[in-house]
């Protein structure tokens, strides 16, 4: 698999000339502006490319990859849009670390030159198109820093080799694997190092008997199930994040993805065990391999969405699911409430699926102009299934279950596809919404947001959710994962036009304050909401949900302080307990600081 | 749903005239022999009463209501049996905790007032009796203490009044729920306040669509399933350790049980929140209801396993599954590897399986003379399967898939059930194994342990166990969770021959060697090893994996010190982790002290 960076430089050098590029220069010059959003092909532009090669291509498999470079080459073009040097004006003030004390100009430079000493010359760089692209990512809009060095970590021995120096010299220490967050976990508000774990990306171990693997955090899931697959292993590690996330990334931030109405989180049992090495370089193991183990606190879920603020994961044990036989079918229900009723009863029978995943009509009127699929879609708020099965027979007495449910809940007839293309055509066409969906509007970006909430309370916020979006004009397509009361607003604007960023932005944080009011989060999922095309594996804090709600209690909220969603959502009791833990184990503040809320 | 300290009372006077209880008065004088054991019915008491109506009904469902009733007069025998005053015997030094200071007698006497004043009159008391069957379980070998005061909260801020109360006046706190622990998480070393929650046993809420339920720590698992059952829902909570486990202690000690293949343990995603009460006396919620969230550290996780050391659980918000129809088939093997490798394969198949039981050909034996099971079983290595499916073909076609395996692994044909009453004899006699296997030894105790390792490991350490036992004269057949990689042996001996529970202890002591060489751990599972019949719902680690060692090295190695397993597990960086989180949460050292490593 092609990893970020590279990808980067791939595609600048590749496409530095295309319009395409040339188009997002003019539309980003703003760098706060710069945020979660990419511009959209324009219908037209769409429509006829759809009938030429280039775009078959394009909305093939291949798809996904050629966006992803899309997508990526925004880091350069940002960091050329802005002076790099501006990216450090981040302040502890900014970020609610007043207090945080770290090493001064001089002492870094003496820790870069011990750095420099322990590992290897290839390993340690202070190359500012490396440092910028480490620091400053494409997929954020939040305020962005770089780090004083980076160093490339071969082994565990080498993160805890910089752990100890950072750990003697108070130098702040930010992990990189995947780079793919939407928070802005990367980045570096008080500079200093940071560990990249990309070649840290092996598997060392794969136990078929018992259907695990040990491997290293910069391994990628989808590289990990392509060599598994190479091995002739009908075994796959489950959580689907975002293309290019790595397990240490994963682990942190906690993540999902589309398969989790099937096979749960990185929150549940999928990572046996972890080595990490401590803020002080120390490393441990919380666990051995054996599947269950009730030997003292469970720390392995402790590292699991701390986000990188407790440790570093080096290494993990992750659990592996059988491939299974699959079948996909769409299925057009009168509403919302319908479809999540049905999706409700079809879960509460034991229903074995993979995914269950939500399009409202708008979303669906979107797909089906330019989403390029050649069999019948519903004009509805439509469900698309993908059925799982050890084997044709099993798949068959679902569907047929499945079939009563949706009749008796108001639903149309599934359509099935008809073979493996038709499937992989119909799953990409719901892939593909989050373009789609842009096409609606000539021009347009795109601000994406996702909330979760209780199953039976989806509907409501659905429905609040779509009128509020026609009360202030805005198009806003819905999808999401219904069967785990998750879903995505896709909210479209342009951003040349003034004051209509400010609108989206606003309806995205009504739409937080309505999930949590309906015993929801803020953080809904922690992988990226049109995670096949956008190569951004988590969501989580980070750093983002604490700035932008700095900058919106300016104008919004007398007395909302910062830290709002997590405040409202956890309470100040849970919030001193993490900021408690945290305490405990990075005295120093050194681990990732700024991110998430204690630090 | 009865609870222990009624059962208890209610078996006693009952069966106080018993011969059998005078049997168990006789067999256990003393105390730190008083091990997890009980004593047998002779071979051919058992065979006579298998012909007798009384034991039709024993061998029943009802068989395990009577059985624990017969089990839980154990704790009011060993109170007579010992000295009530000698139980505060347990000096810090014993449990690793000198610098633990404590209210001294005249504080605690003006905290048991201050608690008066607090509450209801009928929630605290110092009744002898009631101190005794709160400090002092029969289920462990362990030397116990009595609490000075007990309390019976009845809601969130009763506890949160009773811990504001121990903070002030440093206090130990031993939090209470189902009473089931098998290493002796409810005695209290150092006196203080033990917080009976059993009143606390309410379903809040339930929601079906959202398949969860709020309820309070104080609830059983069997009486939530119950009720829900009694509301007509078709969904049920599928953590299943020893009856009368509650739900606080199957978080505090991350419990498992024999559906642990299929659903995962409570260190999964079973528990979609908590409501907590801090040692300080705060109350906190660490999650909203919704199934996924990224915000911040994963808290619900870290109370998850700490066995009552960090905090006292009060409510949590638990995730129903659907209640599906199930087949139950029993299949030998030539040998336990054949049968390892077959459910492997089974499980990487991704075939819906409910349990998976391993019954070796002792245990097997023992089932067919004593089991009182009216089908044909094997002689061999036996897995006992419960297939589970979404309706009757998707059974049928795992059913096919699982003989073709069985098959290919020189195993022979699967006998099935052929109804619903004979796959509830089929599933009572692997349920009944340990009864049986006592029967092998006339009037025989059982020494019950397990440990968990890969998979893959399984077979070998099978298979020296067995060569380990037939070496040293044990009759010790073994069964297992085998889909999981955890067994227990049944070590079968006689409490009144000196020497013979030393040497079952010495062989229970080199399987957790080594298993934990074989990549395992020695807390295998958190539910009791039989727990269908022994009302025990937790191990974990307690008090009991401490005083053992310590004992243990007395005699037998030089450079081992206490808590070796776990430091042989874990390693000691793990351990000081574990300790760093304890004292940030709990500085004074106020919560369930003595208990797991770090206090």
């Amino acid at each position: 698999m092609l990893r970020s960076p590279s990808v980067c430089r791939l595609v600048q050098a590749v496409s530095a000339t295309s319009s395409r590029t040339a188009t997002v220069r003019r539309r980003l010059p703003d760098f706060a502006k710069a945020r979660r959003s990419y511009s959209s092909p324009s219908p037209n532009n769409n429509a006829s490319l759809s009938r030429t090669t280039g775009v078959t291509i394009l909305l093939t498999s291949a798809a996904t990859l050629v966006l992803s470079h899309l997508w990526y080459q925004r880091a350069p073009v940002l960091a050329e849009s802005c002076d790099p040097d501006q990216l450090r004006k981040v302040q502890p003030a900014d970020i609610g670390s007043e207090k945080a004390q770290y090493a001064g100009a001089k002492e870094t430079q003496r820790v870069i030159e011990l750095l420099r000493s322990k590992l290897g010359e290839d390993q340690v760089t202070t190359n500012p198109d490396e440092l910028l692209s480490h620091g400053v990512s494409a997929n954020t809009y939040h305020a962005a820093a770089k780090p004083d060095v980076v160093v490339y970590a071969e082994s565990t021995e080498d993160v805890s080799a910089v752990m100890k120096i950072a750990h003697e010299y108070r130098v702040p220490v930010t992990p990189f694997s995947g780079g793919t967050s939407l928070e802005g976990h990367i980045t570096c508000p008080f500079g200093g190092i940071c560990v990249d774990l990309s070649r840290m990306d092996r598997i060392l171990e794969v136990h078929e008997t018992d259907s695990d693997a040990v491997v290293q955090a910069g391994a990628q899931w989808e590289a990990i199930n392509e060599e598994l697959k190479e091995r002739g292993l009908a075994l796959f590690f489950p959580l689907d994040p975002g293309p290019s996330a790595c397990i240490g990334g994963m682990m942190a931030t906690g993540c999902s993805g589309t398969n989790a109405v099937r096979y749960g989180t990185a929150k549940g049992e999928w990572f046996l065990n972890a080595t990490i090495v401590l803020p002080n370089g120390d490393i441990i193991k919380t666990r051995q391999r054996s599947r269950k183990s009730s030997a003292g606190y469970d720390l392995t879920k402790l590292f699991i969405g701390a986000e990188g603020t407790l440790g570093i994961v080096t290494e993990a044990t992750i659990r592996l699911a059988p491939i299974l036989p699959t079948r996909v079918a769409v299925c057009g229900f009168p509403g919302v409430e319908e479809a999540v009723q049905a999706v409700g009863e079809v879960i509460n029978r034991g229903v074995p699926m993979q995914c269950v995943e939500l399009c409202d009509t708008l979303m669906m009127s979107a797909i089906k102009r330019f989403g390029n699929v050649n069999m019948p879609l519903p004009s509805l708020d439509t469900i698309f299934f993908k059925f799982q099965g050890s084997d044709p027979a099993s798949i068959d007495a679902s569907v047929k279950i499945v079939s009563e449910i949706a009749r008796n809940n108001g639903g149309q007839d599934l359509v099935f596809a008809v073979d493996d293309a038709q499937s992989e055509e119909l799953w990409r066409a719901r892939k593909s919404a989050h373009w789609s969906a842009m096409a609606l509007v000539e021009g347009s970006t795109c601000y994406s947001t996702d909330v979760c909430v209780p199953v039976s309370n989806l509907p409501r916020l659905v429905h609040e959710t779509k009128r509020d979006l026609a009360e202030h004009g805005i198009v806003g397509p819905l999808l999401g994962h219904v069967g785990d009361g998750n879903f995505h607003a896709a909210l479209i604007f342009k951003a040349d036009v003034p004051g209509e960023f400010e609108k989206v932005d606003e309806a995205a944080h009504r739409m937080v304050e309505r999930a949590i009011a309906l015993q929801g989060t803020c953080t809904g999922e922690s992988c990226a909401p049109f995670s096949e095309l956008i190569p951004a594996g988590e969501h989580g804090v980070g750093i983002g949900k604490r700035v932008r709600q700095v900058l919106k209690d300016e104008h919004r909220s007398a007395d909302a302080g910062p830290q709002m969603y997590l405040r409202s959502e956890l309470g100040d009791g849970t919030i001193a307990v993490m900021k408690t833990l945290k305490n405990a184990l990075d005295p120093h503040g050194i681990m990732n600081p700024g991110k998430l809320y204690p630090d």
